[in-house]
Order: C-alpha cells, then structure tokens, then sequence
C-alpha cells in the first residue's frame, strides 16, 4: 500500500489557499477567518475517511477511527495546522495531510486497527496570535491550565474566548484530555534546516527535540519630542533594547554552537517618527540541545537586559515557557528505523532545532516525530517548500508504523 | 482688550475630545474620524467668529476677515490641528484655539482691519499618518507637489486622496496657494521643552528654527526558523537595525550638544516570536541648531548604516525631508518683543529645537513665532500641559501684533 502523491498535493495546495496574506506566504492565525476554512476543510476529509470528527474546548480538531478494542487509548498522529505570519504552507499543516493520508490507507484497505487511530490538528503551535506557542497541545494535556487559557489574549487585546465565538468555536468544554485515553502520539512534520536536503535523505528520525525558554521583554522609558529633548536628557525605551538585541547573537555563540536566540517580535509605543520610545516589547527566544545551555544563556540573556535599567529606564522579564530538551520515545524510534529500512528508504537520525507538540506530548505519553527534507533549509517564510515524493517517503513509513502501534505493540 | 480665559479652555478641552485613544492622550491622525469632528469643530468656531470658512484641496483650513484693502494679502495666524499617537491636548492645537481667540476679541471690538485676518488650522503637520510631516505647510505652498501630495499612503496603503474622500474632503483643488496672497504668518507654540519653566518665564520668542533631516531606512534580511537557522547562517534584519539605532546617540553627542537623533518609528515584518527578521523598517530623525552640524550628523548615520550593508543584509535609506536651519523675521521679533514689553509680560529670545509649519512659512513671507511653557518640558505624550494664563499671556500679544500687521506695518 503506497500513499496517494496527488491526495497528499492537493491537500496542500488546498490549505495554502486559507491565508489572510494572498501572494505573500500563508498567515493562518488561531481563530482566524482562515483558520475556520481551513478547520472545515480537515473536518470535511476526516468524515470522507470515514473518521468521526470532534472538537475539545480549545479548538483542537480530532477524527476518531475506532478500534476494536472498547474504551482503549488511542494512537494520536497529527500535528498543527495555524502558521507564523507570512509562513509557508508546510510547517505543522503537513503533518496534518500525511496524517489524514494515513486514515484514506486505513479506509482503502478496510482496515480496523484493535487500538483506536486518531487524526489530530493541533492550534495555535507557533504563538503567532497568543503567547507560548505550542498552546493547543499544552492547552490538551493540562500543562496550560484552563484558566490561563481563557487568561490569553491577542495583541488586539481579544481573548481566546471572545476570539473562539467569534468563529462559532464552543469554547465551554475547556478540560484538559486524559492522558489514559492515549497510547502514543506520532508527527512527521518538515525538517525547517539543511541537514536532510545536504544529505540527500529523506527521512529523519527524531531523537531529541531542542529545549527552549521564551521570554516577553519590555522597557520601559518616557516620551518626550524627538527635537527639544536633550540627548542626556532622554529615557529612550528603543535605544535601550537595541543595545540588548544586538548583544543577543554573541551570547548565543558564546554559549554553543548548537545555542541560538532570536527576537522575532518587537513592538514600540507609541511608534511616532518624532516622538521618543516611551515603550518597547519584545520576545526572547532562547533554544539549544542541551538544558545547561539553555540555563545559562537565559541567565545571560537575563543579565544584559538588567544591565539597562538605570537612568530611568525600568526593564521587566516575564518567562513565557520554559520546556526542557526531550527524548523521543525509543520503542517507536527504533519502529521508525526498522520501517524504513524494510520499505528499503534511507534515513538518519537527528536532533530537532525547532520545538514541537510532540516535546509536550512526550512528558505524556510514547511519542515519535519524522522529518522530511526543507528545500534550502527554509522555513517560516513564504519560500518552505518538501518535495511530495518525500512526504510519500513519510507517510508509508507512518502508514506503517501507526498499524504496529494501533495492533498490539507496547510502547 | 484681554483675551478670555474661560473661552480658550474650553476650545482646547472640547478639542482635546476629538481623540482615537480617550484616556491615553490625543491620538487625532490626519484624515481621520477625529479629525473630522474636531475639523467640524474648527469650522462651527470660525463661523461664530464672524470669519468666512474654506478649506484647500489638502484638508487645510482658513476662516478670513476681510480687510478695507481689496485683494490684499493676508496676515495668517494659526498651527495644527493634527496630533502624533497618545500625544497631548497642546501640540498645534493650543496654537489654532488662540488664533480663533484673536479672532474673537476682532469681533468683540468691531474691528476691521486694513489687511485680511485669516485664521488657519492646518493637517498633519506631526506626519503622524503620511510620511515626512509638515505636510500641510510643504502642500500648501508648493514645497510638496500636489502629484507628491497624492502619492502618499499611510501605513495601511491608504492613499491621502482615499482618506480625504473617506471624511468627505474634496481633493480636486490639491494647488497651492499663490504666496503673494500671504503678508506674514504668526503661530503661537507650547514649547516642548523645559526652559521657559525654569526661568519661570511665560514667552519666549523663536529667533531660529532648528534644521531636520528625516530618513526612512529599510534593512533586508532573510526570514528563517528561529529554533533551526544556526547563528553564523543568519541574515537578521533586526540585530543589524539595533546595531544602528543603539549607536545613534553616540553620532548625536559627538557631534555637538545641539544635536538630536531620533529613531521612534520602528516596524518588524513579518514579526513572530519564532521567526527571524526578514525586513525592518525604521526613522531616523536628525536635528541640530546649525547646517554643518545637520549635515555632519546626517553623514555619519548613513556611513553608520552602510557599515551593516554586509553578510547577506542590505541595507536602503530614503531621505524623506531636508529642512536647513531658518531665521524668523526680524521686524515681527521686534514686534512681539516690544508688545510684550508694552504690556509688561516678561519674555525671552529662544532657540527652537522643534520643528514648525512656521519654518516652511518663513521661506516664503514675513514669519514669527512665540512659545509658552510646557510643563516639565514635556510633549509628544499625555502629560503635556501648559497653563491657561500662559495661553491668554500669549494671545495678548498675539493679538496686538496681529493688529499692527494687519494695518500699515511692512514686514
């Protein structure tokens, strides 16, 4: 049983079309207009592959194939379907069509799996309108309690709740999932670097996925007229968190070479040409491989932003996540591996730089992550692109591994 | 003859409301809902006054008191009526509500002059919306061609003839004003600075007018994972804009204590916390109280920005407006010194660090301007203040040297 090449594209190139930024990559936010188009599209294939379709209290999207075991945990395989603003049409949203591809092999060879199969969509992983990132996968399992779930909101001030309704979501059933209802969760998601594409393979399994600490900075200065405000004078918010920003990059290679920070959010107040920053928010994202790089280079980044307040400058931190470096299951590495080598696909091991669902899955239950190739390395940017041979590679080795795991192997 | 006290603060308290941002300052964009009512507001007031209302086909407005002379040039009197985001009830503002208070006390006296009387609230004068600012000065006399005029787009890409049109302005007559329909302008100004408070002095005459280059600097990056692009592969449009901004201060106090450079509109595309920065687009504002200074500095901040033009980044840089240092009129300097002497009002000579629609005037007629104290020197945000019986210290002299102009004097 090979999986469908021309399902899998035009699955994709379907869910491309759900973008609030036509001709400039896809912006797919949490509770968007697109999200809902794009949530009705998933749900409408659920049900053509004969899946029962729900939705918990967070917008997380689920097809259930059952088992033939009764009241027996299921085995989850998904990822996510929003994007980061002006993203590509692969990042989380290509899990979700291999696995939906699974179910149609499922369906074409009549097949019921003695474990329950699960089709999972996941919201809201990359943060890009709520803080965190990874929400609906934490919002699941309880590690985002339903509190400050309902707490969030987006920078236009709508909370999840409001935002919810506003696309028709029913937000009352707001409680986390049982962890005894699942047995395992599997992810094939894009590799979002060079490694597999500099290798020529196609498969990657996953052994660790990367630790990561995000933090929301802001600094706080005061306004004044950008031409009758003497220089020494000035409580200038941005001229203090440029300072820091620039200073970002030498920590990190200071730390390791597998350390990285990045601030990819930025906002001033109030933002007027003639006017001095009186506010400047801004995200830190720290990762490495390791949790005493992680450590150390929050400490760092901690001191250097502490090192601009004075002179009138306050500076505030607030952890955002902190998520330790994880290992991946290692009944279902070893799966992944003896499957491809029977379906005769090369693969490798490697080290997941980007974090997943499946790092918070993992804390709860057997997980398993693949990677298949980025084009160039590139990811988050209208330009990430996988071949659909690839994701053919990826979903007859999760195509099989998902029969072992919904038959009678432990894990 | 006094100015009324009750009547100015009402004019600038019933203002004051016309704001996007109620309970965070005056946030009245050009072209907007705000500016329209307070527009309304402007027009209701002048009418009352007796003058003759019109507006130009950039959104200006004018209410004229004919004088004796037929088809003679006018003495204006008047400011802005536009505000930056979360500024004050002063900026501008102040200065439209006394001219319509010296047109008030024309009217209480019978008088009418030999020259016309006009009064004029001017648009986006902060380039709060549209780009550059002094926009409805440099429109109004030419400086800003109407075609340039109608080039403009706001951040939104609404073009400023779509924005007249929206609030019912007619853009069809975009010309400029011939200048030999001009005699002189006099514009009132809080000073947006600290230094009639400290010599506790309520008027200061503007003797100079600072010099102001605006750049618009664009720095191209690469967009990228921010957990999976190591750092010695990245092209982080962010890190090389803060390496600028945190040096500009430096360039600033190098070059002489007159000298101010401003970054304070900053905008990161696309920006999500985990992405790296593909583009960031920013001002720089650069002032000083004489040519080389303005000129040094301005050289220095693009050899500054060209030093990150490397490794992948590029880097662009837009000079939105050159304004070189302007010297007021020396005959209404005298004017307004000997007034304010005549009526014992203590005053001061003063340098303005701030740009004014005066300073494109002055190119063009016989200019003059006087400051009133701005508490704490501050400006550009909420806390601006000035007290009322500096505002009818001021509109008392306004009003006798609009008198003396209107009738013989030659300036």
């Amino acid at each position: 049983m090979q999986a469908n090449e021309q399902r899998i594209e035009a699955h994709i190139e379907n869910l491309r079309q759900f973008t609030a930024t036509p001709g400039e990559g896809v912006t797919r936010l949490t509770y968007s207009v697109e999200d809902l188009k794009a949530r009705n599209y998933i749900k409408e294939q659920m049900t053509a592959y004969g899946l029962t379709v729900s939705e918990d209290g967070f917008g997380n999207i689920f097809g259930k194939l059952n088992g033939m075991l009764e009241d027996a945990p299921s085995v989850l395989i998904g990822s996510h379907f929003d994007s980061v603003p002006n993203g590509g049409a692969y990042d989380g949203t290509a899990g979700v069509v291999v696995a939906l591809e699974v179910a149609a092999m499922f369906q074409a060879q009549n097949l019921t799996p003695t474990y329950p199969l699960e089709v999972v969509a996941m919201i809201e992983e990359e943060g890009g309108r709520f803080q965190g990132g990874l929400m609906g996968s934490r919002a699941m399992l309880g590690v985002l309690s339903a509190e400050d779930f309902a707490a969030q909101t987006d920078v236009a001030g709508i909370t999840t709740i409001e935002a919810m309704e506003a696309i028709g979501l029913n937000p009352l059933n707001a409680k986390p999932r049982p962890v005894e209802t699942i047995k395992a969760f599997l992810e094939l998601h894009i590799e979002q670097g060079p490694i597999l594409e500099e290798k020529e393979i196609s498969i990657g399994v996953v052994e660790s996925i990367v630790g990561l600490c995000q933090l929301e900075v802001t600094i706080q200065g005061q306004a004044g007229h950008a031409g009758t405000t003497p220089m020494n004078r000035r409580k200038d918010a941005l001229v203090a968190a440029a300072k820091i920003i620039a200073e970002l990059p030498n920590i990190a290679v200071n730390e390791s070479h597998h350390t990285v920070i990045t601030t990819g959010r930025l906002q001033l107040y109030p933002n007027g040409a003639n006017v001095i920053p009186e506010k400047v928010v801004f995200s830190v994202d720290i990762r490495s491989n390791e949790e005493v790089h992680v450590k150390n280079a929050v400490e760092q980044v901690k001191a250097c932003i502490l090192r601009e307040h004075k002179n009138g400058i306050s500076t505030n931190i607030a952890q955002l996540m902190y998520i330790s470096p994880k290992e991946l299951n290692h009944v279902i590495r070893d799966l992944f591996k003896q499957t491809s080598e029977k379906l005769a696909i090369p693969y490798c091991s490697m080290h997941s730089g980007a974090g997943h669902d499946a790092m918070v899955l993992s804390d709860f239950t057997a997980s398993g992550m693949i990677f298949v190739p980025s084009k160039d390395g590139l990811s988050h940017c209208p330009e990430e692109y996988t071949k659909t041979e690839d994701f053919v590679k990826g979903t007859n080795i999760l195509f099989e591994v998902t029969k072992q795991l919904t038959e009678a192997v432990e894990v």
